[in-house]
C-alpha cells in the first residue's frame, strides 16, 4: 500500500496565506477531495483528478479520501484555514477509527494553514495577546447546551473569544442566541468584530460592541471576535482603530 | 512619514511553513528587529539592517520599530510562530499606545503565521478538532490567580487546552502548579502531549496522560496540549497514536 493522504490547509484564500509546504502537495497529489468552494480554488492540471463534493458531508469525503489512498492514490483533502481547527482532520480521523482496519496504517500527514482566527487578529491588530477560546457555535455535531456552558466558561475565565461559525442559512439564530447570553456575562462596552472573508475580495470588518453589535451581520464566512475585559481600542488618525488585547493583565484592570 | 512596520509572523521554524506574504516582506524591509533567535533566522543582505535584542524586552524592541518608522524606514518586526497570539502585535500596539501621537499615524501591518499549536495539532492528528482555549503560562504580565481561574474555567467548559510558555529556566515551578490543578479538574487519562519545536531539527513529541505526565519535560521550546473529555487515541500499527477530538460531542459522551 503506497497510498497516501494529505490534509491540506489552504488558509483564509489568498496566495500570500497558502504555506509553501501546502502547495507543494498540491502539486503532487493525483486526487484532490474537498468542498465544491475550497476545491475551486485549485487550477486543473494534467494528472490530477479532482473530486469536489457539498458541504456537511465530511465523513463521506473522508471515507472516499481513505478509500482512494488504499488503492495508492496521493490523496489531497483541501480544507479552508487550517484543517486541524474545527475542519477535516478531525473528519478524517473519525472515518478512519470507524473504518476497515487497513486504513490505519494510511500514511496521513495534516499541513496546517493560517486559520480564520489569526487573518482576523492581523487586520484588527492585536486581539489574540493575551488568552483566548475558539468556539464553533454548530450545533450540528453537540448540542447547544454544551455551547452555552462553553460561552459561560469562556467568560468566566475572562478569555478573548473567537467565534466559527456563527451563522448559516440553516441556522440563522445561534448567533442571536449567543449574544444574548454574551450580553448577560460580559459588558456592554466590550468590543466586538466581525470579520468577514478576510483576505478575500468580499472581505469586511465590522468593528462595534457586545451592546451595540448586530448579530444578523455574520455568516457561515464571518469570524466573530468577542474582547476579554482588557480587551480595547487604540484610536488613529486615519483608518479604523486598533484592537488591542494586551499582555498584561493588572495594568489594565 | 513614509516609513512602514510589518510585524512578520516567521510559523514554527521551517521554510515550509513561512507564509509568501511573510517571505515578501523580509524582502522588502530596510531594518529587522527581534530576538536573536529569530532574526539569526533571516539571511542578511545588502541593504538590510538587523537589530537583535535579548529576549523579554519586547517593549524596547517595539519602540525601536516605532522610531525606525517614524524615520522612514520600512521595518520588519519580526515573532516566531504568529505574531497575533502571545506576541509581538500585541508588544507593538502596547508601546504605540503609550508613546507619541505620532506613532498612531504609521501604517502597521500584521502578517500572520502558523502558530505553535497549530503545528503541534498537525503532528497530533486532530487535537484541536472540537473548541480549545489557549493560555499562556507565563505569569511575567499577569498574575497566577488569573492563570488559575483560566485553567479552572476551561476544565469547567470541557476545552482542549493549548498552554504557551509552559516553563523556562527563571520559571521551572508554574507547569508543576498547572498540572497538580488540572489533575483535580481532569480525569487522570486525559491525553496529554508535550510538542517541543515542532518543524525544527531537535522536534520532539512526547504523547502520555495528564495522570503520568511529567511536567519536567517542557520547556520555552514546548507547547503542552491537554485533551478535553472526549479527547482520544486512535491506536496505529505502526507509529505513534493518532490524537482526535471528534467534532461531535454526544457520539463519544
Amino acid at each position: 500500500m503506497t497510498g497516501k493522504i494529505y490534509i491540506i490547509g489552504l488558509g483564509p484564500g489568498p496566495a500570500g496565506w497558502l504555506t509553501p509546504e501546502a502547495s507543494a502537495a498540491l502539486e503532487k497529489v493525483t486526487d484532490l477531495i474537498g468542498y465544491f468552494t475550497y476545491v475551486d480554488r485549485i487550477p486543473p492540471r494534467d494528472g490530477l483528478t479532482i473530486h469536489g463534493s457539498d458541504n456537511r458531508v465530511e465523513l463521506d469525503r473522508s471515507r472516499h479520501a481513505l478509500q482512494l489512498a488504499c488503492e495508492g492514490k496521493i490523496v489531497g483533502v483541501v480544507s479552508g484555514g487550517d484543517p486541524g481547527v474545527f475542519a477535516m482532520a478531525a473528519a478524517v480521523l473519525e472515518a478512519l477509527e470507524h473504518g476497515p482496519q487497513e486504513w490505519r496504517a494510511l500514511d496521513i500527514e495534516v499541513l496546517p494553514g493560517i486559520s480564520a482566527m489569526q487573518a482576523a487578529a492581523a487586520r484588527l491588530g492585536a486581539p489574540l495577546g493575551g488568552d483566548f477560546c475558539a468556539i464553533s457555535l454548530s450545533d450540528n455535531l453537540k448540542p447547544w447546551s454544551l455551547i452555552e456552558r462553553r460561552l459561560q466558561a469562556a467568560s468566566d475565565g475572562d478569555f478573548v473569544l473567537a467565534l466559527y461559525n456563527p451563522a448559516s442559512k440553516a441556522r440563522p439564530k445561534q448567533i442571536f442566541d449567543a449574544f444574548a447570553l454574551l450580553r448577560k456575562l460580559r459588558p456592554a462596552q466590550t468590543p466586538v468584530a466581525f470579520a468577514r472573508a478576510v483576505g478575500r475580495p468580499d472581505e469586511r470588518i465590522v468593528l462595534t460592541t457586545l451592546g451595540e453589535a448586530d448579530p444578523g451581520v455574520a455568516d457561515m464566512s464571518t469570524l466573530v471576535m468577542i474582547g476579554a475585559t482588557t480587551t480595547h481600542l487604540i484610536e488613529r488618525p486615519e483608518g479604523r482603530p486598533f484592537v488591542l488585547t494586551p499582555r498584561s493583565y493588572e495594568a489594565n484592570r
